[in-house]
């Protein structure tokens, strides 16, 4: 009589550890997309060739701009006196992902801006965004990397005052910031302001509020909309504003089917496993 | 009756959330370590100021080699066709951490290459090494970093056959590739191959077998010799033989006491539930 249900809650007990990695970053090279006016990309092939010794050798170097592809602004970028690369703490730089979907808005208006809305709608599919969180928006902008024209969506990619993409509201990066403890604020387009800004509010907001800015992040359709982790792993570059990093998420598929952020699965389980025993101890 | 027995079980689901992130990355900057005959670091302060739009502005640029300071060897490094940076498969960057620590060792022969003993004696306390494990030399040498003379260990440092520093001997290494799965090996030195080295077997054996190498990684007397998960956040720069990393590690101080790795604590995990669930259900 009681087998059934120890079996049952095993089940529960080792379903939880199937993790998928997924790679969010796009690649660094002469493709790569930066803001007017930085300097471009370099790279150098210092040694590809066999050797006296017998064995293969390559090794390169490489030149970039900090605000280049998949890169993180640090605080310091538009906030005098926030962490600059090497300050952010590294438990910064990571938290359960939040991917906030403006697919659908974004592809009628090009200069959407995520709103507070945005942010309720989320919450009230997946529960309240957790301390902590990567927050990224997903407007489907990923697609178009590293056609510059379509990413800037214009046809002078050097005249940022004819670029469309979108970004995020800065009365939504307020709200995440005075109500909710986030990590990161991110976006799949080149900048957390949208692209019609001259004054970079948003920006100004995340460094004023030592949170986390991550830009050009790719292949968000990959990962669910919660119940990621997510890391944002950046060069640790002293003096830096900012940097090239390495982003990615590790998603356990099994653990959480529904919607809902991973502590919140977690409980979920223990809930189920209680549940469980509780009934099966009843019938015996 | 029964809820002893169920808050038992509970209290030992609950015990295994709480991670602790663990930077294992030394600063990209003038200091960075890098093997002689490298082109110089370059950091360019592009703005720093003021601006018209009210707000502060921070932006740079920098130049490296790929090989410098806590930065990955990939397989194409020293092996023909072997992977290059961007190549790499995310999953590849990321495994249970395995610390070889050669400290003793190493502080009386400065020329200690890891051997085949050193592995089955940290198999002996914690284990069958896991699959896709990331295994790091720790030999205590983080401590000297960045102080180039100490690091290379002479006064010469533009001379390499004056070096003398810890590496893996490549017999140890054949004999993962051959015997366990690992993704990464790895050391807190400059070179996977011990200072003294002219052929760099080490090398040439990691990158015909498509392991990653990862080299200067620091703190690695902050993460326990077993238990932790460890990320390999390389550059994802096309066409290189390694790059700058963001190297940490997460560590799950409540789930590991022991040595074990964290696949075993879950195994330990679930033996102890359902030992507890039997007892409690047979002492009814």
């Amino acid at each position: 009589m009681m087998f059934p249900w120890m079996l049952l809650s095993l089940c529960f007990l080792t379903t939880c550890s199937s993790l998928r990695i997924v790679d969010l970053t796009h690649e660094q090279n002469h493709a790569t997309i930066y803001w007017p006016g930085n300097p471009a990309y370099n790279f150098t092939i210092l040694y590809r060739n066999g050797t006296n010794g017998g064995y293969w050798y390559e090794s390169n170097s490489f030149a970039t701009a900090e605000h280049g592809g998949t890169h993180v602004d640090s605080p310091a970028h538009f906030y005098q006196g926030g962490w600059r690369t090497q300050q952010i703490p590294m438990e910064k730089l990571v938290g359960k992902g939040v991917i906030v979907n403006v697919q659908a808005k974004a592809s009628i208006n090009h200069d959407y801006q995520v709103t507070v809305q945005d942010l309720t709608d989320w919450e009230n599919s997946y529960g309240l965004i957790p301390d902590g969180a990567v927050v990224l928006m997903n407007s489907g902008w990923s697609d178009k990397y590293p056609d510059k024209n379509a990413v800037f969506n214009t046809t002078t990619p050097n005249d940022p005052s004819t670029f469309h993409f979108p970004g995020w509201h800065e009365d939504a990066v307020t709200w995440l910031s005075k109500n909710r403890k986030v990590n990161v604020i991110g976006v799949d387009t080149p900048s957390t302001d949208y692209g019609q800004s001259t004054t970079f509010p948003t920006h100004v907001v995340l460094g004023k509020n030592n949170i986390i800015g991550v830009e050009n992040v790719g292949f968000l359709d990959s990962i669910p909309e919660s119940g990621s982790t997510i890391f944002v792993a950046v060069v640790k570059l002293s003096d830096g504003s900012g940097g090239p990093a390495r982003v990615f998420a590790m998603v356990d598929d099994n653990q959480c089917t529904s919607g809902s952020d991973a502590h919140f699965c977690h409980v979920n389980l223990h809930v189920l496993v209680s549940i469980s025993l509780i009934v099966g101890l009843l019938t015996l």
